[in-house]
């Protein structure tokens, strides 16, 4: 089985981390790719980022589809171009805030996400929204910190625990959802201090595409994610056309 | 990882069928054990059915903690005593309706639900409602038949089939979620013959406590689910005393 | 008129308290019992005890309805087993939770709920949402003592007393819901020191199915609550088979 | 004690109908007055009615509070003025659709709603929204009667007989709810010809606010009901100043 | 083009306080006239004022439709009689709050109200859920001030200015709804002293009825905003006989 | 005033067509620029078509800002890269299906969308829940044909007309809303042929935009929509680089 993940940034080193926490829930038989866009936003920190992000993603999937990629899963928490990918994408495609707000249900009543930027609070919530989980979602923290310097930043570390140890004790909570891809790695660590489950959305991702994929299961094609209508499509986005 | 599959009713053949869909899940070093409690109804077709498996359904988890489960799943759409058992168990559990509702959520915009008789939908509702599903639920429909009919009865899958076409058309709906636990060994037929994605429950709890158990997940015990107060329990259920 | 109020504990004390409360409000040719099963948890504080409380309470309403009772209150704000009571009880049932609930709505636009352990707020949540007074219920309180502890604690009044008042100042609040069946007695004297609505959910429990019965209303035999079907229970809970 | 029934409508027929549905539900000690105001709209069929009966509504509770009544139905379907009412009113105002409604939530999972004219209906959606009974309504349905001929036209019976038969079934609910007070008399023999509980919301009015009264509960004053600010009233509605 | 404003209380400083805020969105070709009835409450501040308010009301619409009105805004934040207005109305009506909810939406993904009293917060939630924005709105505030002290009071705009900052801080809102007729003519200011959008529903409601007149838009008559059916008005009312 | 309307595909004609509906609500001193994009899909029939037309609205509103555009209107009833565009442009952004559906809020309780393909009701929908209107929409219906097929086909008129009358009768509903750009031209007519409001998007959110700047009302930048921070982008998209 072979899952490709995306990290819908162009920031390498960003995706290599977000590999080594892909492969921490990699079974036998299961192979992970983490891979980036050649082109985009060099972190995604916007509604701007976000859309801009979604024509490298695609390249992505069509690469992915040709190399024979069983499913997919897209490593930021805004799951950008989640619907479009679906669309196009020939195995079945998560996104990490989905899983990961999705996984945390399954632990107790109530979840809160700890991310970086607190404008990226918003997108978070309408998520939570699409996914039927904005009841479950006690709160949004942001610990004021750019994506890009959550790896460089050595304070990264004890700043986050003491966010979600506020956000635990301030919503009355059962459980935190990391809102970052950048945070994928410090999952155990967080979990093992605070004593509470924290869900890292690149594990759940890839736990549950792969379940989906052991279930013989992917988009429907009945209606709205049947393969788009094929078309020409003008100018610098020509290569896009289906 | 040794994963109990619990057959909330009494009915051993029921049970023999419900294995035999959890295995098709089951990936190299997965144990997956289906069993039902000695005490209880031979079929949950009511609220009170419901309500009077879980004492069977406590013994067994009791039961599956001595001997080292790794996880649980509750293989009735009902979900019975879903939160009592996430009380007390050691390892996480999904109920078969939560997991399926929730891994079509994955799959399209919205589910259609095909049940047995149609005095168990009010519950298939409330439970949507509970896992943040309801908006993603387009229509509920049952085929009329008895849950201990189902094996015997040669015109189930022909109904059963029927049943799914029309709730695809008529609710314009992308999935189909199968709301009995003895339907699960008739999902991968279904979705050949329909086209569209065809969820049982039981695959989707083992692959998705599987997962739960892979990221190193369990229930929180930071509040609501932390173990029960201990005290006295009187007269014929004083082997319920924690 | 026969009411029986059942405590669906197994404390005696708990059950003349709560017996005194429902005396209140029976008025001329209205007689109220109020009883406990013989068997179950000795006090209800968990999402197991709730459960393991249900075959008591069955077990009281068929005796109830042998003595030809004529409606039921479930005096336990977790209203546990409300559904099934419905499906086999001859007259009208009702939950101490829904009554209080709703019966406060009458009362102004927003309620705080005030109970004992806070791990149980998550049910009163749930609660709220089957009720449909989710939106109007503005906080839910703890004042952290066990339920056993009530009537022996000689500091539980001022302790209830203060609560609610953080609760109406904090929340907005215009009503108190008191979230215990061993808080009952106290609601009048509460509702003068506070000088806002108090509800006792045992009172509003009996006050409500006395109406229903005034009325000549009873559970919809239609479809979901009709008598569940007729089967087999194996082992210890043979006694339940209908 | 002394409880007012407010026909918001000038038709003293009405009144008397409506008084004698009272009537059913009146206990020991229960003395209950059917009034309807002097001046006002003959029937209540729109928006624009329902505002202009308002202050026939608080003439008449002004009246009630000066002869020591205890508690107020508002028997009309939409529950004009109820909010203004609980105001100024000195004791308990209950709405006969909220009464309705919530009385039909107590006897199964859904309710059908069936009424006098189709321009209705969004009113009754309105209230359905404000009580929380909005997801318990499976169903609005009119049967073309302007309200005054309900009491003459002979065919009403047989028309709204046929009209909740067809909600019932069409909308798979287990109660219906009478949304017009004039078909107030009508509920018993329909509750017997269709099997099926049958809410009328003059009696369900009564028994809620008797309760309330035995409850001794009333309107919180805490805040967004305490008595309105005393002020000038200009012009024709002078005597308005409180 | 002819936009009548009314105010509905009968306080006529206000009214022109109102119409010069209304003159701010007069274009060329529009002609705004800002009116308030002879009749009812000088204030509006509780459920009680806000009904007696809608006979004044309708009377400035018989006569502006006499006059060739071809739209109105109802200025009072509670927007009385709004359902009404609509039904007897020639052209399209908007109420303030429902136009200021609407407008912020398109500014922002929350809004925070600043209103004058407490106890009117409910009616602009109520309104808020009416109007589809509830879960737009961050936040509801008082400034604790009675409506006709408003334009007399010189601490006004410094306690509005200073709720207004706490409002956007403590909501983390993005824009200031003025939940008050009275402060219209201060939300350019506001605006200004805040570096944030702040709507006043005066300006946001002639805005979006001069819209609808030149999209050539206004009530449906097809079902519920029909004319209402004409019928005898008795005693005091019966000038209000269509 | 100098309005810049978005058809956000690259057909030439389709955007003639939306800047003659614009026209119609222009005012004096107002011009309306219609434009497309060089680059992306030639018409917008899926959430693939929509992610990847978002580059080229991107181009319009910097292009825009440069010389000197006062508002924006997104002429694509899945309003593509909404909350991007509000981000960066300089005056305020209205999306045709925001703008459409609060307009049709004004002129009754529900409204029908009516639009082309069937697989694009899901975004709608979405839309629907992010505007607030999801309980105000009361059915989407679709004629089936492609987009670029609605200026051609001489049928689509009749056929357009005939999903009207079905949606009004069979959802209940007040008014039509048209569910695609390239109805713009044909509201008036389909609104004197059916006896309905027919609200056009493309007008609407002319007017609405308009509406705003006369206000001297922009996107709030307090948090989420203050400009993205800026940093490199990569690759083909680097041009995209704030």
């Amino acid at each position: 089985m072979l899952i490709r993940v995306i990290n819908p940034n162009t920031t390498a080193s960003m995706t290599r981390s977000i590999g080594r926490a892909a492969e921490r829930v990699a079974a036998p038989g299961v192979i992970v790719q983490a891979v980036n866009p050649g082109s985009g936003p060099a972190s995604i920190e916007s509604h701007y980022d976000e859309a801009l992000a979604v024509p490298g993603i695609v390249e992505e999937i069509v690469a992915g589809d040709a190399e024979g990629v069983d499913g997919y899963v897209l490593a930021c928490f805004g799951d950008p171009g989640l619907l479009a990918a679906r669309e196009i994408a020939h195995g079945p495609v998560v996104g990490m805030a989905e899983a990961a707000m999705r996984t945390a249900a399954y632990l107790g009543r109530s979840f809160s996400v700890v991310t970086t930027l607190a404008r990226t609070i918003g997108r978070a919530q309408d998520l939570a929204v699409q996914f039927g989980v904005a009841q479950a979602c006690a709160g949004y923290h942001a610990i004021d910190l750019p994506v890009l310097e959550v790896d460089t930043d050595p304070a990264t570390y004890a700043s986050l625990l003491e966010a979600c140890r506020r956000a635990l004790a301030g919503d009355r909570s059962d459980v935190i959802v990391l809102g970052c891809a950048g945070f994928a790695g410090l999952a155990p660590t967080l979990q093992n201090d605070l004593g509470a489950p924290v869900v890292d959305g690149v594990a759940a991702g890839v736990a549950t595409v792969r379940g989906l994929i052991d279930q013989g299961l992917s988009t429907s094609r009945v209606l709205e994610f049947a393969r788009p209508p094929a078309k020409e499509y003008a100018g610098t986005l020509s290569r896009f056309a289906l």
